[in-house]
């Protein structure tokens, strides 16, 4: 076996930046840093045996015995592409001036079909009062926002409870939150919802399609081709996969010290001739992108500081639960239907629950017929002959009958990925934004990528980016200073125009006491004002009822009894 | 490398039940197994190099030159102990009769003593309000209690907020919840921390010294002897060290194979010369005896059941930061004070957090006099001297400035512990109890031990044996059926006398509509009686302002003009 003390000087492979996670950040960053500055020795090493992380693309049988792609994992919202990766995108078809499917489904047996499949266009009055608090929040001065402390322990349930004024209103809110995050609103503190909203524009760009909505946009062929064009900028030996970070050791002032471990026996493939021994890395800087819940898995030596700590250990990924059915003709169309469902997914009988949330029209720019759906977690431990049969039938509820009669289904629980462990964004629950707001600092040598460390779309493709972009940058800021452009350093501890983040106000707050006193004061002046208003019109029945109390605080006050 | 194709035949150590995990539930475990079925091949591996988990006893400088024992870890409550194994105990000393410490404490600079440092003892109303709560919960099917739901989907510290009438309350609730948890309330599920009370009998027993409380014993010579012995009723081989588990590997339905790895770095020693590989095992039975979180970085094949995963990912440890200080004399009692200290650590300005935030006496029974503190997170990333320094002022607040004079000073910062993240306990945040209801329950040949999985007393020493036992039996029931004793599974999927539990109810609910409609109706009600009232009365100064109103509704009603 071999000896492990790792202080010491013992072999390594020697790089001078070494990147972990071959997802859409981390080769932005490495083809950024390989880019600026030639020289630098950069190796990415990825633990799964392809690059893309979260974005993944699979054939699926389509119309007329062809074949196409659509993704499984994201395939929403871009920017910030260089013009030489960017590849073909297209608005998704067939979204406007047609009446969503769900407004049909009047009269399904065992439940309230009116309540439990709103339309998620309409405009209702709580929509407003939540845009108004995403406005609030200062994305890159967290604490900065007004009530932040008060919001972080809340959870977006609570909010929605406390404020929503109809059923449809909170499940309409319960739909949109499973859809965006993967997790029910109960597990997400409500101060990261409005966050999250707000570093996308607001919470209708979340949801919607149109304009700068984030269901809008598909790749033509695929979100994975970006992963995979950025790969092709790497030079032979640069890009490792099946290899996992086991243990990061910063003991070294200098360089961080990284014990990979292979995984072949996850993907379940023999390991490639390996020319270079690569399960000890020395580096200078390190640069993980990867999810915070795969940062938490890695053993840290010495450990990390207690914000990080809490960061990692509680900072969950969502599982959006994503499944395409092909078709031979996009018939809901020819109902004048545009293919939009919309589900609590809840009946009237206690336990069940229907698998789909919400769907879209996923038909490519090839013009072959799709669903994309997204399912219920509850559904993730059944059979995939029990999922298939039951979304097809869930499905025909609110599109008609021709949906039971598919060409091809896929569906992919991210839950079940090694080194991933969900998709498509980790969500923080209540209580812990303080640990959050530290998520892009770097710790000595290691700086951190991720959708989850943007500022502009964290949790989409061009969050990813966006992340990717800034790492780059802060290894570029200690490793040749003169390339760096501050732009990209927006919101990390390096922007300079940026002052101290707000801390969260723990002080000792004389007003923060309780309401209750003010409110028996006011109470008892209404009390006192309705009697004496009542003596002024000698309104003798009012009177009546306070004369008990009135007789007893004289009786009280004067020892006398009072007639 | 080392090929690690792991669903094949390959050579491997083989056991009949592999425990993972050599604190006290997993020891416990192994012997209870190897009691019952001499014949059962045992193994435990424990990735530190010692054993014990979260119970660790150090020496301290004591008075007069001598030294003695005090635990850094867990040091409260017990029973379930076999007679041989049991050390002896003793009532924590001086903790009745004597004026809490903190009742001195007027006139400190910058904070409101009155409001920061209120009285553990005192009872406050909110308390019978939280006790009633705490009895209406069923700890072994969760969802059979009232509000289960929407309690779960609360934060502890928005049931505070809602429910405390004093800011008294507010802080002396937030200390507990910190002493107790190592977490502060924002962080908790309001029905976790129900939950957790019920299970120790009921809030009062969590925080007080006296009666059935978890602070008023301690064990002579500290707590970790508890493991040692344990670990000696084990062979030589049966017990290995220095060995974690990196992977977990279910796809044999008769075996489960799990790869461990080498930990030496973590402890700074040199791997022992190892008789055996045992970086293969197979085993019939996996028992993991070791913290959620750690359950979680282990990767499995194939992936977790969903709510499993889901429980892993959002079951983060608290860190109860602990220290003990040792003096010559036990000063505080000769002021006639208890020692028992309390203190929100709030001050009157932004971002300073006072470190203590509770304190009792921790004399040993050998008379060494100590105390013991608990430590805001805020502290943990200074260093060891700013620490100290800030501490022992901090104290002699409360107990006067002999408190500068002490012997010795120790803390312990579990967050920073390899292969255990935390201490005393993992914390369930809001949203993720309907999870946290499965924590006990197998996967296929995978049993689960650990003290959070336990129904009496859990995060406390009791938990961690009743735990192991459980699980041990649990074992024995697949591998040696007729040594079962059945009261070691009560609250298990074994337990046959209790029912299927309780389903999250999650259906659609007419009466779950929001009360604005009902409050709408009642408001509009009582603003016609007013206006009725001044009409009858012929109040005008009352009718003038609601005039307009009137004048309005009757011209849109009749379309004339009204006088």
């Amino acid at each position: 076996m071999e000896e492990l003390d790792s202080g010491s000087l013992e072999p390594a492979t020697q790089v001078d930046v070494l990147i972990v996670g071959a997802g859409l950040s981390g080769l932005t960053a490495a083809r950024e840093i390989k880019t600026k500055s030639p020289h630098l020795k950069v190796m990415v090493v990825e633990a799964k045996d392809r690059v893309g992380g979260r974005t993944y693309t699979v054939d699926l049988k389509a119309a007329n015995g062809k074949t196409d792609k659509w993704d499984m994992g994201h395939g929403r919202t871009m920017d910030r592409f260089d013009p030489k990766i960017r590849p073909e995108a297209h608005r998704r078809v067939w979204t406007d001036h047609l009446r969503a499917a769900h407004e049909r489904k009047e009269g399904v047996a065992g439940r309230k079909p009116e309540d439990s499949s709103p339309r998620s266009a309409d405009p209702f009055l709580e929509r407003i009062q939540l845009e108004s608090l995403v406005k609030t929040v200062n994305v890159e001065d967290l604490y900065d926002t007004p009530r932040a402390k008060e919001y972080d322990a809340l959870s977006t349930e609570d909010w929605i409870r406390q404020n929503a004024y109809t059923r449809m209103v909170r499940d309409v809110m319960e739909c949109a939150t499973k859809s965006i995050y993967g997790i029910p609103s109960k597990r997400i503190s409500f101060l990261y919802f409005l966050y999250y909203s707000k570093c996308a524009g607001n919470f209708e760009d979340l949801t919607e399609c149109e304009n700068n909505g984030a269901q809008g946009i598909k790749v033509k062929g695929g979100t994975n081709q970006i992963s995979q064009r950025l790969a092709e900028c790497l030079a032979e030996g640069e890009l490792v996969l099946n290899t996992a970070v086991r243990d990061i050791d910063m003991r070294d002032p200098q360089n961080v010290l990284v014990h990979t471990m292979p995984t072949h026996h996850f993907n379940g493939k023999k390991p490639a001739e390996v020319e270079l021994d690569i399960s000890r890395i020395r580096c200078k800087r390190l640069l993980l992108a990867i999810p915070p819940n795969q940062c938490g898995c890695i053993k840290w030596l010495p450990g990390l500081p207690y914000l990080k700590e809490q960061l990692f250990a509680s900072f969950p990924a969502g599982n959006l639960f994503k499944c395409i059915i092909t078709y031979e003709k996009a018939f809901w169309r020819e109902k004048g239907l545009s293919g939009e469902v919309l589900s609590s997914g809840v009946t009237e009988m206690a336990g069940e629950v229907m698998p789909v949330i919400s769907g879209f029209d996923a038909t490519t720019i090839d013009g072959n017929p799709a669903m994309v759906l997204f399912l219920n977690n509850e559904w993730a431990d059944r059979s995939l002959e029990q999922r298939r049969s039951a979304v097809v039938r869930d499905l025909a509820r609110f599109l008609g009958d021709e949906a039971l009669d598919y060409v091809d289904y896929r569906d992919k629980d991210w839950h079940l990925e090694p080194f991933n462990g969900g998709c498509p964004v980790a969500c923080i629950p209540p209580g812990n934004m303080e640990a959050f707001s530290h998520v892009r600092e770097p710790i000595d040598l290691v700086h951190f990528a991720g959708t989850e460390t943007a500022t502009h779309w964290p949790g989409y493709l061009s969050g990813a980016i966006q992340a990717g972009y800034r790492a780059a940058h802060e290894v570029l800021f200690h490793m040749d200073n003169s390339k760096v452009e501050h732009r990209h350093l927006k919101g990390s501890v390096y922007d300079t125009d940026a002052g101290l983040p707000t801390a969260p106000d723990n002080s000792y707050k004389a007003d923060e006491c309780s309401p209750w006193p003010r409110r028996i004061v006011l109470y008892s002046a209404v009390a006192v004002g309705i009697y004496l208003y009542s003596k002024k019109y000698e309104l003798s029945h009012t009177g009546r009822l306070l004369r008990p109390i009135e007789r007893s605080v004289i009786k009280w006050w004067s020892g006398s009894t009072w007639p």
